[in-house]
């Protein structure tokens, strides 16, 4: 079975892309061409390649790793550009392509930062250079651009920044034994094989992964590339921080860097898929540090990455709410390397973790309107003292227009873009539905073709309805996953109750199919408290609200300015009601809790007496639409 | 009325003080002359006393502020002599004191710092070069030594130091019109004035005082000292930092470095006292800030400073019991601040808070044996997170036999070695016994000199019994603090009950007093939950366990290693019960508690049944003396 194209044509995700399309996109441009400065402080990062391409003449600005994000845009634009018609926005892809050409180099290096700041010292500097790095992105976006448009400039280009690597870096002995600090040039290279079928890209992706943690680890002798290696001899930036403390095969555990844990093991995935793995190494290593990854180091919404400093993973269950970093990044990042452990193993607890990260925390990073962004996601906000202390000073108490380091923006973007295709999977004779949205997929199987039309207002209700079109008749297995957070459901077909199995999560339903059969899956999606294991003391006695795929959170504006003393009551019924005014169209949740009022002591043996109140809860990513405010995702449970 | 002597003899604090003078003392000053390394990392402060008395020839070492570390040391090994004689510190004292005097410049200078390394920047730095904090201390010791000994040549010296900034810093158009980052001088002057009279010193200190503060602030702009000014432009090192945003008179808040809070207020009260406060301004600021402290800025323990970067406090009801910075230092200081507001203002809630903090926050960073020290006092560890995360690098996992910056130690015994004058004030015709001890009160009244002898297993115990001696007969007012954590009582005189009038937190008996008189406190002591103000996000939805003024914790090794999903029930009876082992001599506690098990995911809709089970607490001062341990003082309450 085949899977030909997908689509998403109304409801909660339509209108997000719809927006990305005709405004996001070019506002993002907007400032990345250092336009408009009224959205943002200018990026320099389209004038760094106008440099690079000898048409401009001024200093090089930026980071090192500048160049990801037009890549990144480029290749969000495209998969914008498939799915709606923008001559327009075609075109300002077509000038940045061409613009990038211009910069390479005859060898078919391309890098701005290398090449205007220190041409000497190319392919030198790899644990945080991001030399690497950068060519990946652009490497993928070449890809998408040619899947968008048909036109083959940038491909060949970024292939012959492939074919520079090929030559310069791999196992023989008069090539560099290296990698890049950070992952993300063996998912540059997997597209590239992906799209040319030419084996030496593939190769050399799977090379980066065999070396990467080879002892003594190659960062700590390599020169420093100077103001970008701050850190570099601290515990927190240490080999583990790049993956590098052991080979990749032997990690069982998420250590590091939360995006490039992701990035590389989206590689790592993609790599034992393709079936470059033979002694099932690179599977086991996959599935172990998920395994570590969802079951202790990973917040409720699906946000990865507790400690701001290094932006990395810590130790097992140290999840504070109040500085978690939880990058937008590390959450988009997770959803890629989800998608690519569903392709490996057809177990729906990666579609599970992968809805979470989408719905929470990925899309808290951006802001209803579209136009700000946080690269924090914090579970507890109280201005007065987020703001304040130290420790918390890579939190911003609102979202962003941009950011100096402006990874996040366009990064969330290449999933939102084309968020059709997190939804569908194919496998033998089975369509695996992952995720439910307005749409359709089209499909081929047994040389017909068909469509599957789905119709439902998910996230906020669970109700779906499937309808089989395109083809006469055939036998095939449509698998719904039945998320982790539904109990129970009932499912039809053509009005029949069906009784399907559950395999791995999905319910599978075999039978001779024909055009016009209805399939119907009506999840219960009651309001929940979730409690987290016992050993995250930072959320221990408290508990979260959810709503299906949604976790939901409290606003100081909402309960008379403030959170203090606010409890979640047991067996309290929690009721769907519409948002209004910015949260129009949302679902928001009501019902009873209590609050313990303020003391006149800052302590007391006497317990006040908690007071019944209502509250109303807001979904998470919503949070931060009205301004500053208290927010919390945890209350204590009373 | 006139206190003479006050004398503890037996129980909780002699052994205390006991292993102070004959053990703590010595190897501290071992310390601090670098000798018997195998204690710790031999301290460069007694050298450098030698290298600027020109005796010895190597180059400074330690930080601007190790004077001050030695003046500590002689300050609390002159209580500990005047309590427990021994002519062996005696000589090491004076050997002390002759090497500071030979150090001592013609003009009475003396500051090793600048003496060995900067001569030519004496007297040009305030913000962060703890020049004049160096003397004051120095000051302080050699009141203390000259009150113990009657040996005049070091207060003499430090006078002559006092007379060059009585000289060099006032308001006169000729001085310098500035004041020390780090209050202390202050202290030091007013201890100087005390033995000798000297009016300009007092006259200095309240310079200081008045000066402080003024806008604006010189030490936005006086000249950086290098590489001790590290931070001086952020904000969490501003004026504020010293106390120097605003002037004293205006301050409202306990803002800034903790210590230097108390330090600075300690002396604004004894300024206040000394009624140098015509308009009453001074008083106002002391009870403000004193106010603001105790009421949003104070941990359960006693303990200030919710954050390690800049040792300072934040904003109100930000108390991470994780991540506290709660400095030893700062505990001791506010022991200091709270005796002289008792002087000021005969309210007990002052010595309620200073209490808890003898007890609970300074005592915590003293191990048992008296060897090991805590900087930082928290009041959760998890060793695998605290001992993990960046935004914990201030904080150790096991107590330090001393420290780089080992201010500390010698501040902790500057209280342990004299804890009895905690216990008690005097003021017109009230005695007040602010803290209960074994041991006795000498006090002149009416030109008859009374002994009260007091008998109790306090804190361990409530029953306190107190019987009159030395005097005939006459009318006076004993005053009892009634503690806080107090509910209910049985108070008699000769076994008749006393109805006691209650004023300002204390118990007035008031009559014809004989010589054989016994007063009878019987102070019901059971272990009682503590809850902060809801406003308190950090401890929301825990309790605490106290008895009497000590503050409980749990160890993870009294509770099969873990205290992950324990939980304090309501209603539930905790009883005391001796400690054993290093724990000997310490009373616990042992009630019924619950546990939620550990989860078989990371987050879960279904509540887990909560196990019953038994729980053990320590006091928390106790906590760590049996290894590196999970430990915590807030547990959700069930």
């Amino acid at each position: 079975m085949n899977i030909e194209r997908t689509r998403i044509t109304g409801g909660f995700w339509y209108g997000r892309m719809k927006n990305a399309a005709s405004r996001v996109l070019w506002e993002q441009l907007a400032i990345l061409k250092g336009e408009r400065p009224e959205l943002a402080h200018p990026s320099p990062v389209v004038e760094n390649f106008r440099i690079a391409a000898g048409i401009s003449d001024g200093p090089y600005q930026g980071r090192v790793y500048s160049d990801s994000e037009l890549g990144k845009w480029i290749e969000a634009a495209s998969y914008s550009l498939e799915r709606f018609e923008d001559p327009a926005l075609e075109r300002e892809i077509d000038a940045l392509v061409e613009l990038m050409i211009r910069a390479q180099m005859p060898d078919g290096y391309l890098n701005t930062y290398f090449q205007v700041l220190r041409p000497q010292d190319r392919l030198k500097h790899y644990a945080f250079s991001c030399e690497l790095y950068n060519m990946g992105h652009l490497m993928e976006a070449s890809v998408a651009y040619y899947h968008a448009t048909g036109k083959r400039p940038f491909l060949e280009a970024m292939c012959r920044a492939a074919d520079l690597l090929c030559q310069r870096i791999g196992p023989l002995p008069h090539q560099q034994h290296v990698y890049d600090g950070h992952a993300e040039i063996e998912l540059g290279l997997l597209r590239l094989y992906e799209a040319t079928g030419c084996r030496r890209y593939l190769d050399l992706a799977r090379y980066f992964v065999d070396e990467r943690g080879k002892q003594p680890c190659f960062f700590l002798t390599e020169a420093l590339l100077g103001d970008n290696d701050e850190g570099a001899n601290d515990k927190w930036f240490g080999p583990d921080h790049h993956q590098a403390h052991m080979p990749v095969r032997l990690q069982r555990k998420a250590d590091g860097h939360a995006v490039k844990v992701t990035y590389l093991y989206s590689a790592v995935a993609e790599l034992a898929a393709l079936c470059e793995d033979a002694d099932g190494t690179l599977l086991n290593a996959c599935r172990s540090v998920w395994e570590d990854m969802a079951r202790h180091r990973m917040y409720l919404t699906g946000a990865i990455g507790s400690q701001g400093y290094a932006e990395r993973f810590t130790v097992d269950d140290d999840l504070p709410p109040d500085r978690s970093y939880a990058e937008t990044c590390a959450s988009v990042g997770l959803c890629f390397w989800a998608r690519r452990m569903l392709t490996l193993d057809r177990d729906a607890g990666f579609a599970d973790v992968m809805e979470r990260a989408l719905y929470n925390g990925m899309l808290a990073g951006w802001s209803l309107e579209g136009n700000r962004y946080f690269y924090v996601n914090v579970l507890h906000c109280k201005p007065s003292v987020t703001g304040y202390r130290e420790d918390n000073r890579h939190i911003a108490l609102e979202r962003q227009p941009w950011f100096e380091c402006a990874c996040c923006p366009s990064n969330l973007l290449r999933v939102v873009c084309r968020l059709d295709t997190y939804l569908y999977g194919a496998k033998d004779d089975t369509l695996y539905v992952d995720g439910y949205a307005q749409g359709s997929v089209c499909f081929r199987h047994d040389a017909q073709l068909w469509t599957l039309s789905v119709k439902t207002d998910y996230p906020y209700d669970g109700l779906v309805r499937m309808t089989l079109s395109g083809g006469v008749s055939g036998r095939l297995r449509i698998a719904l996953r039945k998320p982790d957070w539904c109990d129970s459901y009932a499912l039809s077909v053509n009005n029949v109750p069906f009784a399907a199995t559950l395999e791995k999560g999905y319910l599978i339903l075999e039978r001779l199919w024909s055009a016009g059969d209805v399939v119907q899956l009506q999840m219960d999606m009651p309001a929940q408290y979730i409690q987290a294991d016992p050993r995250v003391w930072d959320v221990e006695g408290r508990v979260a609200l959810t709503r299906g795929p949604l976790v939901y959170c409290l606003e100081g504006r909402d309960h008379g300015g403030s959170l203090s003393g606010l409890r979640y009551c047991r067996d309290a019924l929690f009721q769907p009601v519409p948002g209004d005014g910015v949260l129009a169209g949302e679902v928001l949740l009501t019902g009873p809790g209590a609050r313990r009022p303020a003391a006149d002591r800052l302590y007391s043996s006497h317990a006040g007496e908690t007071q019944a109140c209502s509250l109303r809860a807001i979904p998470y990513f919503a949070w931060n639409n009205r301004g500053a405010d208290e927010m919390d995702v945890w209350l204590p449970l009373q």
